[in-house]
């Protein structure tokens, strides 16, 4: 019923589901470093854990813990780093 | 190197992780009635979509909404109804 990915030799993995909010995912990151791309606009929230994020444009990396959130825009990449096992919400709109 | 579990003929998919906060999941739950068994305490956070519960012992039920908590004790089993898909993250102490 519920489709699941996994991306970064299984490092990443998420689950698609949608309700009210959009399409979503939520999902768990291992400690890694990813660049990501967007194909929506992207609304990332930390749900455990932790993420350094550097956001498309930006030099400058930004912690976010859980229930912090930052916003993506359509069509860029952006790049994460975690040390800890980190799971996170992802609404596509 | 995350294991998912599917649970009630896969309306319920989690994830599987561990940090400093200790053991979770992350997981969806599709619509639906489901009774759930701990073997640990448990504190459940909703992360999208609303969760109405009847802990263990109670005749009530309550709902939850993104970011709201609810702990359930070890060796308990709690109800729980959804209207829409909804994720969770779940830490067992």
């Amino acid at each position: 019923m519920f489709k699941t990915n996994s991306y970064f030799d299984d490092k990443v993995i998420s689950i698609a589901f949608e309700n009210q909010e959009g399409k979503a995912t939520v999902g768990v990151m291992a400690p890694g470093e990813y660049t990501f791309g967007t194909t929506s606009v992207e609304f990332m929230t930390v749900v455990s854990g932790e993420m350094h994020v550097q956001l498309p444009g930006s030099d400058d990396w930004k912690n976010y813990k859980p229930f912090e959130t930052f916003k993506v825009e359509a069509e860029k990449s952006f790049n994460v780093k975690v040390t800890t096992d980190t799971s996170y919400r992802c609404i596509y709109k």
